[in-house]
């Protein structure tokens, strides 16, 4: 991995301070305005139909959120992602929850026929889902992991029917093109007992992938990293203080985080 | 009251870990997922009506909370308790608001005709309305306390009526199965000042229901004190510091509250 | 400045303890519940159209905010506010995103045809676009500066074009009823980088004009050094602790902070 790359990607988010449009769930969302906020872009949050299209046109970056999916909400993605789509605005697909019932199955499923993303940020099942259609899962949250094997498979086959990046989070994160893999170590077992870390995540990509304009794996890699880091930070600062704390610690960590910092505490290899 | 109790439902909630559906307002709904991954089990939210059945199938207890109430909510949440029910899968209904308005009155009414919930937790308004159905209240939180006598009179009314348990929360909770009466005296008085400290307490129950599978006087009298124990740690912890410390500290007690803990230092006595 | 007066209005809150209706977004929605209770009112969030009626009708004060709009908040919003207009009950406006898109220009330019707001509360660009129907913004946050004097000029222009009072936030709070003109210099750079500190600020002046059941200059005038010195006293106390510690140093300080503190604190002085 080019790991210098880490470093400019970061620094340029606070420099460019992108606008990057989320329609997303209700749980998380203010910690994904605040953790973009911290990272230096400026996040908006609408959803309505009538206003979309043209909150897309003048962000840098859509980031859609699946957490919590109705029928009204899914029309509002699909316009916003077509939009997205032919201004060459890069998209993000978190599918939180793909696979736990057949509605958001089929409503991803239309979602990806009409939008492409640039990166699909998920943890393993939803990934394995999404690649296989075999995929099962219990709620929103991961399934046992299985082998690391399985899941860069999973995440490669992801990829590769979808033409996008995929990072399959979790204790390792897979990131991949379809073709090259990198694993990403970063983290704390504590994020798992928050919600919203996998959106926070998901959010800085997408704060990434508007600086750029791009949405690339580099960036894929670089969001897994970030948001892995902040997740160690706040271990070290606030862990034993507690969940609440630990929560607070990580939009703390991403607001110190500097493109020096990733570069140094990244741990990220390439899978060969 | 059988304290054992406490310390083994407590514990068994991390060992089981269930998955627990929520049908609740956009206000507290954070801290209800945290709270509850906090005590060991995992949160899921979805309300759209395609996918509530099946989300409360896959799940071991479902919480209704009508802070945010709309006619769309209403629908899912009737569908999803009816399946509940038909599936045995405990219910807990927090009425938040009911007798504000009209609204709320009439569907958390035709909400109760179509689904049973096996606990009703509420303010001493809320439960005082839904007994009584001459219940007044101001906005949704507490009305000005009248005699402990009345809230007990009126908690087993409630309780007698809709064939169910129910807490009835306040400086000192009342806790009854329509005969049986336990109070618990947990809790501190800057949990008033934080909103969702009552949706949290739901939100404790409903991780209790998930784990027995029941819904049960013992349970509900467990996450009365759970979380008035929060409180109480909190309070000592971040009360200096201020209101928004002091929130962050009740989901960092509930994360280090152990069933040994809730043993020692809960304050329930049964009332003859 | 009377700024006598901001010692006893803010004292009042917590003697009165006024319900305050909020009608308002998703994404910040937690920490305006919150920062209402803190300062010693009652808050209560309700949008359906079914119940906003009686729910204002019970209130002291109605709160519209425009964060995360869409058509059903939108004749939420004309109902609630036509019968708080009706019923002399003051409604206090923050118009977020107003500019950004065709459907916010059109939706609030209805409801400003329909509701008569006692206070206007946005930040620069949003204050411009609505006095001038000709102002440019990229998103919902604030538009590059331009002069002081500017700001002055687009206050007062939406102050005599709407007749209410207007504060438009920033590093400098301009506030105005269209003749006098106040301004306030409290407030910390930290705050932009938190989402929700201008919502937060306009649900203090919500509280205030709740108590004393008016929406005047002075009021809009003692809300802004409120909120401003909120993010002093969190800047000073969490600012190194990095921006999760901040936003919830924001809650500490307004449940802390007293009628004398704000007195001694306030930075406040009438542009003759």
């Amino acid at each position: 991995v080019d790991t210098q790359f880490l470093k400019q990607a970061w620094d340029e988010i606070e420099q460019k301070k992108p606008l990057i449009h989320f329609i997303t769930n209700y749980v998380t969302v203010n910690d994904c305005a605040n953790v973009v906020l911290a990272c230096g872009a400026r996040p908006v949050m609408a959803d309505a139909i009538d206003e979309v299209i043209e909150m897309t046109e003048d962000a840098r970056a859509l980031v859609l959120n699946t957490g919590t999916l109705n029928r009204r909400i899914v029309e509002s993605m699909m316009a916003a992602g077509k939009t997205a789509n032919e201004r060459k605005i890069p998209v993000v697909l978190d599918p939180v929850g793909v696979g736990a019932t057949a509605f958001r199955k089929s409503m991803v499923r239309e979602l990806l026929e009409a939008v492409h993303p640039s990166v699909i940020r998920g943890n393993q099942s939803e990934i394995a889902y999404l690649g296989l259609e075999n995929g099962t899962q219990s709620g929103v949250d991961s399934a046992p992991a299985s082998s690391l094997a399985a899941k860069i498979e999973d995440a490669k086959t992801c990829a590769q029917r979808y033409h996008c990046c995929v990072v399959s989070s979790g204790k390792e994160d897979v990131i991949t093109d379809g073709n090259r893999v990198i694993l990403c170590s970063n983290g704390n077992e504590m994020m798992a007992r928050v919600t919203g870390t996998g959106c926070m995540g998901t959010a800085l990509l997408g704060a990434l992938c508007g600086t750029s304009g791009q949405g690339t794996f580099e960036e894929a890699a670089a969001a897994a990293a970030a948001i892995g880091i902040a997740g160690e930070m706040a271990a070290d600062q606030e862990g034993e203080a507690g969940l609440g704390h630990f929560h607070m610690g990580i939009i703390d960590a991403v607001s110190h985080l500097t493109g020096s910092m990733l570069l140094e505490k990244a741990k990220l290899h390439e899978e060969l």
